[in-house]
């Protein structure tokens, strides 16, 4: 099967670093396909960043359902644009803050989601605790580290992140460390060695539960929340983006 | 003061009314200036639909910070793009959804909203109950009535609404009405004198929590979820978004 | 019109501030008419205070309708007696918490409440988190100030109360501070320039609430919940209290 | 030990009936006291009678103090005051809806609570899905009696009980079945016969609560929530319920 | 009245421990009669211990049925078994955690329960905000205790135990505290008169909840949840649990 | 990899059922082991049957352990046993209630679990909407069908469950519909290709769950809730149950 992950933010060493962690997980018999998003933002931090990524991000899905990959993964672990993907795709689409919390609680009944700013922290706190219903058994905490700093050894940002871990096994009783960037795929297997806890990261969670949907012959379902977009015109620089049957 | 309210959908009839609305509530002193989006649908009929109205609907809200507007109202009752205009956004930025709801929950302890399309009902559903806190108090009903004819007296749309009322009123133990849509701010007096119970257009409400905000000096919070936008590169046809000081 | 606000303790000198702050923020054409309750605490710490201030509260709702106010407030933080108020009037009823509440939710993802006493944080507690539908955005804080002390400048009061405020910017993530105490409404403005988050006051939003609903020809529901009471008798010392049709 | 059973509404009649349903479970050695309030309605229908109906409680918890009983019961489901009589009392203090649904909850998963009038039902349905934390364990109906039908055999009232219990059966998955209103306590045994599953009676129920709370030798917690009031001036008629210590 | 009290883990000493404090609460009348597991573990910490406990714990209830007791309790805080024994049993099942909560939630609005390992901690903070829906007013903590030391005067359990009660109540804000394991049920006298909170025991909590619903006369529901297990077979080691009429 | 998937009750055929299932999804390079539990109920309906099922489970968890498998299912979708197997193993063990509300949750933003009778409905909705955080966005229903009635193509279930799915879609908005019982496994896709809304069968997501832990090289957390049962003595019958440790 072909999957599409792809990030919608527009810094490509950050879909490289994704690309190769979707690599590392992904079954026999997977192709992994990058792209990394051509309008956007470098980095997604906090909502306005989010929301001004999603119409590339969407353009990314849109060629690739047409170029008849399987599934897609949206490559930023604040699930930017994720229902509106759905709506837009036939195929199934998967965000790695979702896929990462829901693997984390197969391991564990608390775990915290390490991330970047406290921006993103509040945010992703809603996505976990209210959207994806773990309530009190996630804490979010913040590093505070820039998204792009992670790409750039010698910022310090493994230390800031290895300090919340830190207190996260000290302070707030986590069982498993969830990895709250996409720009952190390639930290988790050392961390999981040196804390001996499970650490999630989304871009492999994610690859692992697209893979399962297309194997149990599933998609979004378009009843209801998801169902496809209506016919209708759309003005503007935006017209490009009307659903195809308008 | 200057209180901008801007339609993210493109059709201009249903600015012109969500304006005729404001200016009924608009205090004395308050000046509404009304704005369609220049790019993307033509109506909202969930996510997808929102999330390319995004970027059209945050340059009227950038363009009326600048000329000086004291706030800013988004006229969609899904409340499309609330978070990332007020990141970007130093004025106070209010959505309908949760202005309406606010103001319904002053007046009943249990109300219903009534909406357009099941698409837009499950994403309203999860605002009102889960974001806005209403939990039991609050049930949300789809009149299956297409956006844009509400703009069509001919279309029956009217009766569609009117047979929801009644079933809120009797199988839902509501004590008032929330209508769901921006589109059907000219209904809520007549629906009002008909049923007996408060009919609350979200419209109206918005206006007067805009006014109360500048009233009382308060604007969005800069200190963590709503923190500017950091400077940064935004690439390709999303360029013209990039935060002011980068 | 005119807009009554009650406060349900007999100090006369808290209602003057509260009619102060009140006078502030009125639009233009709002009268505030200010009354004080003429039986009762000398102010409310807790749920005891609070329901032997009801009556005396609701005899002042009472004879500011029958003089043709358009809306009431309780100036009161815990809310006392807002249930039966908005059974007993037909004019719209808002209470202070929850104006103060649903304002600070339009500005902030996260903010904190201070309040005065231990036993007050409680039961605030349980309004903002549970019955006002804010769960883990909001915090309440103690500061540890007999309600009386407010209106003494020599008392401590301000810096025990700013005290918390730091604690709440630091350790709860607060992102906007509510004033938890009617007592408190004159600090608003001048806590808000030294902390540079939005600091709301009570009273003030309570108005800004009250003219909203008068404006957009909004009451209480009539049916359900806040019914009018049922003509009944009502015996001994409490026969005034008995339902006009009764 | 002695038990004050109080009847917050003024009805003798039912101060009765729930006193022989008290003495009916009370163990060996348990004095039942029953005090009918000397002042408010007839009775409880909603906030704004139980509002009313506290300050005639409160004087009968205190009464019933000074004049050492061990424990109190407020005989309204409502639990009308409660709060209020924790802090005033140095014994325990139990309410009627509390003990029932606790009561519910150990006999079953999924119960219903039938009540008289709407108005009592979403102030119950608060109390018991919020406050007592029964979420979707518990639905509450309304059987549209008013009070004091209960007190008439020829008022019809019974039928209208027996078909929401049916409903509840039939429609809710309800396992056990809750009477919500004081004066339908001499009606539970015939109804558990005729159905088959646990009726709970609240006033049986907080009997034992009672009962079981003097057995152990717990009191109200008097630090936090529940401290007793602090002295202050009272004004007005209200005078004679200023704290003891004032 | 009959009334088992059940050890589900083997220890005679702690089931000892348990019977003596049922008697010192049981009433007139009632008989306590303790058994304990003859097959399982030494101690339940954790889910494993407590699911290898529920076999010997079933058999100890169907005995005492048949022999005709009115009511059993299971004398483990973590509710080992409940649910399966209030399906085999006719009479009425208590657990001490739900006996507990229910009893120190009569008596404050904020409690802590201690209890012994983090193993525990989690299963019971998931029993008493979740399953008895206490959320926000309930925390619970774990003194690093083995449960066997419980038994030992010279392991310092009590000083570990002690610790975590003043954290309660310096950081909690707990009101009352719960003791979280059958065998501290000899401490709870003493910690009350030394820390002036209210101090509960499970097991004293759970004879007063036996006994009051026999009083009333109620036991477990067999429609829905607790309906009796249907006959069919049992294959090996557990035939002997094949349901009566199979 | 292997994977074993038991079935906790000992009806071969619905272990064999499930193997079908298990195969038809299972990735390159897994295979799959089934064993039935040989000692326990011939289905499982309810808590009591399940309690009496969970140390055959565990047996046979522990033997495939020590034959190397890689990750364990347990084929029942009450999740039986699910947390004891969690501590006693090393390798990831899964539920097929948890993996197919994921799943669904990953497709549809409103689902219902149908399952087969009214006490297995209780059970799942409490696991379903507050264990699994799916609140509002799941619901339950029984098609009063007795478990074994599946494995016999005469019986009439499948008309029955093709009932329940249809009121699930016209009634409940249902996006997907998940199969609530592990003998419904060889229906999931009949079902989905006649109702075109995804079915999600709980085996089948449980055996790609377990794969996606293995290759993500993750494992339960030995931190907190499930960590290793500590030595203890296990006293008769369960003797053979004692960690391995002890």
């Amino acid at each position: 099967m072909h999957i599409l992950i792809v990030n919608p933010n527009t810094t490509v060493s950050m879909t490289e670093k994704a690309a190769k962690a979707a690599h590392a997980v992904a079954g026999h018999g997977t192709k992994i396909i990058a792209a990394t998003s051509k309008s956007g933002p470098a980095s997604i931090e906090g909502h306005y960043d989010g929301a001004i990524a999603v119409p590339g991000l969407l353009l990314e899905i849109r060629e690739g359902q047409a170029a008849g990959v399987d599934a897609a993964i949206i490559a930023c672990f604040d699930d930017t644009g994720l229902e509106a993907a759905r709506m837009l795709a036939d195929i199934p689409v998967v965000g790695l803050c979702e896929s990462a919390v829901m693997t984390a609680a197969l391991l564990s009944q608390r775990f915290t989601v390490v991330t970047t700013l406290e921006r993103s922290r509040v945010l992703i706190e809603d996505l976990v605790r209210r959207r994806y219903g773990m309530g009190d058994r996630a804490k979010v905490r913040a590093a505070d580290i820039p998204v792009l700093e992670l790409e750039d050894k010698a910022s310090g940002a493994l230390l800031k992140l290895k300090r919340q871990i830190e207190l996260a096994l000290e302070d707030d009783g986590a069982e498993a460390i969830v990895l709250g960037c996409a720009g952190m795929a390639d930290l988790a297997q050392s961390l999981q060695r040196e804390y001996r806890v499970p650490v999630v990261d989304g871009v492999s969670a994610a690859v692992k539960q697209a893979e399962a949907l297309v194997a149990q012959g599933l998609t979004t379902s378009k009843r209801g929340s998801y169902a496809s977009p209506l016919a209708k015109a759309y003005a503007g620089s935006m017209s490009a983006f009307a659903p195809a049957s308008a």
